[in-house]
């Protein structure tokens, strides 16, 4: 089966935009892809539009409507955190099987400011459900303080994910924050849910993104030259069954998935020059060096320590500035970090671009649901 | 490329089930099209679950939980009344694309009574939107009358399909109604919206259906015996900008979508022996004779005149009872249209068996938002 190609791929810059519908942040990033690819949406044979908090309220046909309604196939997809990779993925899936040659994937979230609601709390989830009615920066927490009690992981190094990923958004003007968090600020500051301090927690914000999907037929019909090749795309859910859980598991899927994904593309952990990953909170990026095999198990610690996950670093992880300080739109967060990773690979991400790089993988989770992890690489 | 099958389908009989939640209908049919194929949940390798109502609230993995936690990627999709039909489409992908061998699509909704919302009046969308604040009944009552002042198109004639509908679903014990409606009770029962009566609309049920979809490869290791043929899965979106519009019109989706099915499936209206078709309103179902190319145009009133659609006729439609009778809980209706084509060309429909049946064909639209359309083959 013939490769599948990013041709075009943007997001505007994560913010607060309260004047704007969702479906004028989608449609912004949208214009933004088709004219990075050089194509108009009249060439354009499906959208798959990822949106979470409006789900039921067709935000693909909305987006459409605003760039232009060619009467193309429209699809809305859901999955908490990780709903725009969804999105992306479903789209992906429409060309690599042979129907479409050229589709547009979009991911767009309008949030309020403050905590998200507990996990087990939203409409029409019974509260005594599986993940209780825990809270994320709870679940986020104790699965920190897990890893702290079994590797001696200490706070300053879960402060200094967070102080590394704000500076790297010092380089990304489309991040929210552009403000260096020196390691006292983050570890002096409100205390969410130990060892969490709010600098620690990733962003409520507006945000949208979107990626231009191709066939190998078509990326060749309309130049490579920026192209980038999708070498994987997966998904897992959650394993476990009730009675395996106290509190939710965050780090089983990620492994799953990881391990699928390289096996996808044919590729490990040791080839990959950048990883946009899900921090969510600073101790989740601590977990994921690990779920993705960024270091053996309980090598996290030393990871952030010896600044090898910093730019500049073996491997830069979230470059971006990442969910804490670039900020997190659920529904557009997936696209957003293939935005990110693909415009390292092109070689165009100026201050903070990652020197050579060839190959990079990008990874969301959302917790009990869907985790997605897609490997790009350089054409 | 080769052909996808479905392995099992199945629904559970529409009806109002308060006391049950969402996941619990959709696990039910997931089980049941899971038993129908002679597999289990631990044989399939994705699920895609289409809920429109509660669409922000992961139903897929909700369902998933219910029916084993086995890790596998789960998408959640959203698409007004194709919200099933596009769940089990983008499933069909995933196994045209050569990624699994076999897949579980399930639809599922549980729906308030009494009227729908206005087209434009949903959360988010605003009013003075490209639909206005047109009710669904009266959209469809509109799109009715103009066809009643171009061909002189009845109200007995338009009346009729209800007749023949809730005929058929008197032999449908899946059916929300079992009970014959006289021309008389039609005409006369409460007047919604002119043509239609309170017995002209669809019903507001709570349902679910599901469906086994597999590979060639894996039909073939599994049996084909009772499979059935995916000749051809396609989706269009209403084509107009605002300028066009006065009314939504109902038409032009379908017909983009019929005939691009035609073309995917190489066949023509003449070859199709049954239609499970969107009767959201029995105007609707006139309108899509002509819009599937069932008869010409200006002609289906005399198609219904004649008995062509009706159990024995030429080309059934709604052997089901269609919307207006077995019930249309949103997200489940694509699929429980799946069901229907397939348990006929399966030569399992009982008492309303169409005699022969080799080709079928399911229609749902979203208004404003999404057509699909599915020609499935006897294997």
């Amino acid at each position: 089966m013939s490769d599948v190609y990013i041709l075009g791929v943007d997001m505007i810059k994560f913010g607060r935009f309260p004047e704007k519908s969702v479906a004028e942040l989608g449609a912004e990033a949208a214009q933004m892809a088709l004219a990075d690819a050089g194509v108009s949406i009249q060439d354009i044979e499906g959208l798959w539009c990822g949106n979470l908090m409006q789900a039921s309220n067709m935000v693909g046909q909305q987006v459409l409507q605003q760039i232009g309604q060619t009467g193309i196939p429209v699809v809305n997809c859901a999955n908490a955190c990780a709903t725009g990779a969804t999105a992306f993925r479903d789209a992906w899936l429409s060309v690599k099987a042979g129907i479409y040659d050229l589709v547009l994937a979009v991911g767009v979230e309008q949030m309020g400011k403050g905590l998200l609601g507990g996990v087990g709390g939203r409409k029409g989830i019974p509260k005594e459900g599986l993940l209780g009615s825990a809270t994320m920066p709870a679940v986020f927490a104790e699965a920190g303080m897990e890893h702290a009690r079994k590797y001696g992981t200490t706070f300053e190094q879960f402060a200094k994910v967070s102080v590394k990923n704000h500076h790297h958004s010092t380089l990304n003007p489309k991040a929210m924050y552009q403000i260096e968090t020196p390691l006292e600020t983050v570890m002096n500051a409100e205390m969410i849910s130990y060892p969490n301090t709010k600098l620690m927690c990733s962003v409520n914000v507006d945000g949208a993104a979107a990626a231009v999907i191709a066939s190998e037929k078509k990326a060749k019909e309309l130049g490579m030259g920026r192209a980038v090749r999708v070498k994987a795309s997966v998904m897992t859910s959650d394993p476990f069954t009730e009675r395996d859980l106290v509190m939710p598991d965050v780090n089983t899927c990620t492994r799953m998935a990881a391990k699928n994904a390289f096996e996808m593309a044919g590729v490990g952990p040791e080839d990959i020059d950048l990883v946009e990953l899900h921090d969510c909170f600073a101790t989740a990026e601590i977990l994921h060096y690990e779920n993705l095999g960024l270091c053996g198990d309980g090598e996290a610690g030393r990871l952030i320590d010896d600044g090898d996950v910093a730019l500049g670093g073996k491997t830069p992880v979230n470059v971006s500035g990442g969910l804490l300080s670039k900020g997190h739109p659920l529904g557009a967060t997936g696209i957003a970090n293939i935005y990110e990773v693909s415009t390292h690979l092109r070689g165009e991400a100026d201050k903070r671009q990652v020197e050579g790089a060839k190959l990079g993988m990008t990874h969301v989770i959302g917790l009990g649901s869907a985790c997605a992890i897609h490997i790009l690489e350089k054409v």
